[in-house]
């Protein structure tokens, strides 16, 4: 299926800059796709340090459990992604198929296995054949370059529309850093050619007690703060990886100045990338914020502000170009976390359309208009009985939607 | 907007028995729909025991705070239910309707304020005027009649696209006893025009305790075990009445034999209601039955048998009927509950697709196919690591959905 280039893609995509000692090479593995490259290594000259975060799913794929199996270690030389087949619910042959692509890539490239980390996109519930695996890793390592970042960020892609990139130069004691991202994800970020995939590499050398710490950090208001269509992948995974492991300047400690440049860049790259998945997002008309104060604490106000995002009934509203408030109060009232509907209030942009639980007598339903028009719809949801508060993206559910999802085979 | 009426609608529509002593009359109030009856009333002869359930939003409506505040009581002398206008988000104002509601009543038929129970349902966040209720009842109670269900089951219609009816019939020593039930809802189970709402009255004389024992374990596999798109609506609302509840041979303990076929019957047509609703759901085109055994609990059972039911990628998967188990897996889990990948086995109708966490080599694709172009689709999901087990029901995603959700206005 060709899905028309989201309306929402970027007109601008920056270009990101070799990162010494980091080589991408893409393939064409015909996994699932023919006359496009499917299989991508992200090769790393010297060990980098590592740090991972995976799908919360209790069903995850077979590369999921083996990553996690040896992200404890810290260290990677290279990361072998594939798109067609995410290797999940393959039972032991998923495993198989795991086993065979870290052993083909100590065979190519002489690596550990447990420096292999894997990521597979795609199809579930299809084993993977990863039996001619040597070979393309060959060709790949025969391609391999420092300025592969967009071809990769283009192999990773499945149901996507656009290629996600995302880069940020930093300086530190008059030294430039970089930190480049690259993402693909678009429908549920969900199986069956969704999921999302994200690969960051920095030459800050930072050990990978501390990368960890700041990947996690970095990560909540990010990317696990983004729906699509409220269905978790099997096979969510966001590696960082940091060149220069042996440098002398190692960061080893999170108090460490230097780290504060490098998580302003990181901060940004993985918002910049979030976002542009929500913008890819499966049959997406609209980009919408939702910011929720006020809330009893700030894990309830991301619980309501997940409600809103995730109900039909708020999506398609905004599908529709309605302001349809009385929705956003039935998906705060179906949190199930403390809220006051008489002290409610709620804004689309900047038009409050609710106070204090009722409609705000003062709204003009033109300037409304116009806001929804617009495809970014940020929504203001004010609780105003406590101080937490979140922030999460989604975009709207279509006609696009049903028939990406619906209608391929009916 | 006139949507066509559902394809699951039923063929053939029980005709409700009187149920003496309980008259029910219907009027136009011209609350928001022109041309139709809006305004109901179920008034009882001598003063009934009542039971209540209701949505559990924490942003409720103003008439589901009035009946949960004299519910204790376990009174009833009338039932008013207006449709086309929820009274939901209206604030202060949303109250004093209701107290001009129930100060009408007492007007008009002399009953106690706090005998009447009120329901309202329709779009939320617009005042609601009830200035002329008093005419309205007094109408109401011209033509209030005991033939009246069907005609009710009518007016409280909002987006249905049918109205919805059940009733038993049942014998304790020789005597037959009568519940009769009226049901509506569609989307949503949703505001705007949608919430689900029921009125059940029987004849046997049971004491209000009791009742709301019987209604609340009755509802928890019937009721609460359906969504149409995950959405709670602030003012869903189940209302029992038990008459005779002068009679001396009132049922006061719930170890009374004479309440087993009582329990039957009760069971059986919140059922039929509850699939009535399903089937009427927005835009449905497949009924769709998940059950869940094996789990760690039951409640765990329901839980991933909930989010199967609420995930937009199955269910646009069964609009296409795709028997695509790999989304199974994917809601499975993503509910967040025990659950072993390689022990997952899945069945659509009699055929088995996936077995110990891969597909089942053995099915054949025309079987599963021909179960997947019916319009009922059983889908069932063992766990295999416990004894839990519940089964809920929902129905798919389609166009139709988007279409009255958002493209109403656009």
């Amino acid at each position: 299926m060709n899905m028309p280039v989201s309306p929402l893609a970027p007109t601008y995509w920056p270009v990101l800059p070799p990162i010494t000692g980091v080589r991408l090479g893409c393939v064409e593995a015909g996994i699932k796709y023919k006359g496009r490259k499917d299989l991508t290594v992200i090769e790393f000259a010297e060990c980098a340090n590592i740090a991972g975060v995976f799908t919360q799913s209790m069903c995850p794929s077979a590369p999921v459990d083996w990553c996690k199996s040896i992200l404890a270690k810290g260290k990677v030389r290279c990361i072998i992604v594939n798109s067609g087949n995410a290797n999940a619910f393959t039972g032991t042959k998923g495993h198989e198929a795991v086993n065979q692509t870290t052993a083909a890539a100590t065979k190519v490239f002489g690596y550990h296995p447990q420096e292999v980390f894997l990521a597979s996109t795609g199809v579930i519930g299809e084993p993977m054949d990863a039996s001619e695996f040597s070979l393309f890793l060959e060709k790949a390592k025969s391609v391999a370059d420092e300025d592969g970042w967009d071809e990769a960020a283009r192999a990773i892609m499945t149901t996507d529309t656009y290629h996600k990139v995302s880069t940020r130069q930093f300086s530190i004691d008059n030294k430039t850093y970089n930190l480049n991202g690259i993402a693909k994800g678009s429908g549920m970020i969900a199986p069956d050619m969704a999921t999302m995939l994200s690969f960051l590499v920095t030459d800050l050398p930072i050990a990978s007690t501390v990368l960890q710490h700041e990947l996690s950090r970095a990560i909540t208001p990010t990317f696990n703060a983004i729906t699509v269509d409220s269905d978790t992948s099997t096979s969510d995974t966001v590696l960082l990886a940091s060149t220069n492991s042996t440098d002398k300047n190692l960061i080893e400690d999170d108090k460490d100045q230097r780290l504060s440049h490098f998580r302003t860049a990181l901060a940004e790259v993985l918002h910049e990338l979030a976002m542009l998945v929500v913008r890819d997002g499966e049959g997406a008309s609209k980009h919408i914020e939702i910011c929720v104060d006020g809330a009893a604490t700030s894990p309830s106000a991301k619980k309501i502000a997940l409600s809103i995002a995730n109900s039909p009934l708020v999506k398609t509203a905004i599908a529709g170009q309605d302001a349809n408030w009385g929705r956003i109060v039935m998906a705060v009232g179906k949190a199930g976390e403390p809220a006051d509907r008489d002290q409610l209030s709620i804004w689309f942009g900047d038009v409050r359309v609710a106070l204090n639980g009722e409609r705000d007598p003062e709204y003009s339903e033109e300037a409304v208009s116009k806001i929804m028009q617009s495809d970014f719809i940020p929504i203001k949801v004010s609780l105003g009985i406590g101080n937490g508060k979140a922030t999460v993206w989604t975009c709207d559910l279509t006609h696009q939607y049903i028939e990406i999802n619906a209608d391929y085979r009916s």
